[in-house]
């Protein structure tokens, strides 16, 4: 076959070679390179930039310029949701199904066959799938789906993991961003949260010391003083050289272990906060948020240095709510917004979310459309390129793409559903505060709280009541109905999971159920 | 451009299509695949694939049948040579320099600036290069040079690297293989052996029990019975997967833990062993061979089964000799070499060599030609096609691959040099085996040994005398000055160390000098 075109080419070879080397300069690859910028339990105010329509005191307490910036490069949601804790965002991440179809609805431990949810007297311990995600049937009490990074790659992708991953227990395949599609992995592990940011503790790698949080990967930066985050930002910056190098598109999934739990100070900056006189956990944690916006702020940088800033997609995600138990005054770390993470209060699900698409995206733009974690699968892909892939998986996210195309579209109301069956801590005086066996369905500015343990609805107008203060319920019958209707019929469509009572071995009814 | 060459493509498309699915079945890349199996600690006896021209005790207990399939499909090195002890070979392989220019003469500590050489009475400690290897040359104690897995992720080699590392301390470049050039590492740390073998130990990752030796990123195997072998295997397995499926040649740097200590059973094959009555600390150790060897199969297979194996080239080495105090009597697991790991004597640097080139070795035959481990960076960066590097390092290898291509060959005498001016471990009662503070220089069938504790030369005649049992440096002064010049030479142009002794400050005389 070379022998027959040869002549052929040899005739355009010049011409080829100038044209080649004008491409490698300007736009070293034709489809855009992707990365996603995510955060983990940042909440919707922890940052410079106001998400909500005023600027609220924590936007002035912190500083994240760079997402300032990217919100000026490119397009600010300011309707974007979660689920209530980690794993299950993250799975719906991975694979476009909703935590009520995965049964991934709490967070996996680290050790396989280990039910995280806390003991209760009313129900059951829950079957849900203990040990998240995995591409083998096999995996028992995992969901089994195509995670799209494998179809990133399959398409030609250089799929990059760096961070936080807790996608599946050890002894699983989950556990392993390979397994999941990634070509590269630093830094993942099966567990929630770092064992140390710091490292003179080396990230909890000590001697007699380690965990299951111990940060692998890591080793050179031990005793340099590295924090945590910032050692991920070289990583990831190492990492995306040879996908640019060898012009190739990449996929990099920066997942930041900042700014979970522990609370440790990130020497560049706090400094000033401890200065300002706040609450010193408080004061770390903005030094921890203000590490993580340098790296965003670092990335860009080294995407301008490289040329390929303008064939680069920037999406900027948190994980669930900020936690509203870390320092300061309690439940107050999302105000506006009620609760935090753990909760289908809109403070345990809403999330800052941006998104610079060069070219696409309207710069400084604001889109008030709701956008749920299930969507990031198709609309990834759809920036990537690949149409209909070969997946296992029902989706039931919907690509936000043509949002970004069109800044002034208005997109027809869906119904999101949160659905958390389960017992995240064993703290009865926090029930309240939509934490514990709680659904939630969001349809326009309505949305419906179910609460499983007493059978109770809660009906808020967000659009009016952004602190969901207002319970219209009683008010409001036909649109609790209309709701109940909705949240029972998509929940059983997607086979969600209800927890059982111990005493007298039934389910919990679907809410449709109680409004007939 | 594309624009330009469309109509010409378009008339060719339907041939081009047919031809890339041709040579997708057949030849999916046109540039060789390269596997290099590396064991460590493997001695030349270690194995039922005779290397010497008499068939050993040794060769009748140990079952490596793969190892005897690939000599019968390729070529068995029966010279073939590295550095006593493990780093100084690795760090040799990755650079082409011979440890007497690399300054890492000892293995690296997992702890950076810590000297592992052993306390000495006479000698001070050796300012050797205790970091290792690294790409940085602010990294104090390193040597700095461009490693080979690089320069083929360059060339557009897909670059993994599964199992020991070992190129450098903690908290330095070399710790981490990501920064020797490699796409992909799993399981790779700064120490030299592996904390356990075992799943159920968490290959060390035990809480409260990790050390550096903890293998790190093989979560998913944590309790599953699976030999810390068979985990590196499929993970190697797994990531060969990805070239593959991209059309992409690769290089897998499969670098296993075994045979090294700890010696523990590998259950799948031990009983056998145990039932022959041997001692069972040699019972365990067979069972890790054998485990080795079906790793070797396994990856054979697959290739196989992929259709690539005729496109890949399968490099087998090991690291350094036989350590000879596992089990059983001490000092006899390399007969008739003499001695083990950590000594100049043969049974301390030969190794079992194999080299399979479909096309191009002879199957089955045999090799003689001495060969060491520097020629490796040469010889792979040949076989990838390679041509004229840019290298920060001056090479001391040569390559041998015109060795491979013309079997009858026999390479014109030059001189390997074998330098370790360091204390491996502190037992007088055995530096009489070549162990500390010994330099050796190997001319064809002539070896002489320096030591430099007592400036005492040995010389051998390997040819007739493998078991280095007749000293005839009495015999043959002329042969001793000849050798000692070319060593002391050699060294010198290396800009070799040699140790300090304490009480004077002086530096022990380079061979040369003594016989001027």
């Amino acid at each position: 076959m070379k022998k027959m075109l040869l002549p052929v080419l040899i005739f355009f070879f010049p011409v080829c070679l100038l044209a080649q080397n004008k491409s490698a300069k300007q736009k070293p690859v034709s489809r855009p390179n992707i990365i996603l910028f995510l955060v983990d339990d940042m909440g919707w105010m922890d940052t410079s930039l106001p998400f909500y329509d005023t600027i609220m005191p924590l936007n002035k307490r912190y500083h994240t310029p760079n997402m300032e910036r990217l919100a000026k490069e490119g397009v600010k949601f300011t309707s974007a949701y979660a689920q209530p804790v980690c794993t299950p965002t993250r799975v719906s991440l991975l694979t476009g199904m909703n935590s009520s179809r995965t049964h991934v609805t709490n967070w996996t431990s680290p050790t396989k066959n280990n039910n995280s949810d806390a003991r209760d007297d009313q129900f059951e311990p829950l079957n849900w799938n203990i040990n998240g995600l995995s591409t083998d049937p096999a995996t028992e009490h995992t969901v089994n789906a195509t995670p799209f990074p494998k179809i990133l790659k399959d398409a030609g992708y250089y799929t990059i993991h760096i961070g936080k991953a807790h996608w599946g227990s050890m002894g699983t395949p989950g556990s392993s961003p390979y397994n999941l599609g990634f070509m590269v992995d630093i830094a993942g592990h099966a567990a929630g949260h770092p064992q140390s940011y710091l490292s003179e503790q080396h990230y909890g790698n000590m001697p007699g010391k380690a965990q299951a949080q111990a940060v692998p990967d890591l080793e050179e930066y031990y005793d340099t003083g590295t924090f945590l985050t910032e050692a991920l930002t070289l990583e990831a910056i190492k990492a995306i050289q040879t996908p640019i190098d060898r012009n190739e598109p990449f996929y990099l999934n920066m997942a930041h272990y900042a700014v979970h739990e522990p609370i440790m100070p990130d020497k560049r900056f706090v400094q000033k906060y401890y200065d300002a006189k706040i609450d010193s956990t408080e004061a770390k944690y903005a030094s921890m948020l203000e590490g993580m916006d340098k790296s965003l702020g670092d990335i860009m940088d080294y995407l301008k240095k490289r040329d390929i800033d303008k064939n680069t997609i920037i999406i900027f995600m948190s994980d669930n709510g900020g936690f509203d138990l870390r320092g300061g005054k309690p439940n107050t770390h999302n105000t506006p917004l009620k609760a935090g993470k753990g909760s289908v209060y809109e403070g345990g699900i809403r999330e800052p979310m941006i998104v610079k698409w060069p070219g696409i995206t309207k710069a400084g733009s604001i889109n008030k459309n709701q956008v749920i974690i299930d969507d990031f699968f198709p609309s990834i892909l759809e920036m990537a390129g690949v149409k209909q892939p070969k997946i296992l998986q029902k989706l039931d996210g919907q690509s936000f793409v043509p949002l970004l195309k069109k800044s002034s579209i208005v997109a027809t109301e869906r119904p999101l559903i949160f659905h958390y069956p389960n017992k995240w801590v064993n703290k009865p005086a926090i029930e309240h505060l939509g934490i514990n066996y709680y659904s939630a369905i969001l349809l326009g500015h309505w949305k419906l709280l179910y609460h499983m343990r007493n059978c109770q609805f809660e009906l808020y107008n967000i659009n009016n009541d952004i602190r969901e203060e207002n319970n219209l319920a009683d008010k409001n019958p036909e649109e609790v109905k209309r709701l109940a209707v909705l949240l029972g019929k998509t929940l059983k469509e997607r086979g969600a999971q209800m927890p059982v009572e111990s005493s007298s071995g039934k389910q919990v009814p679907f809410p449709d159920e109680l409004v007939k």
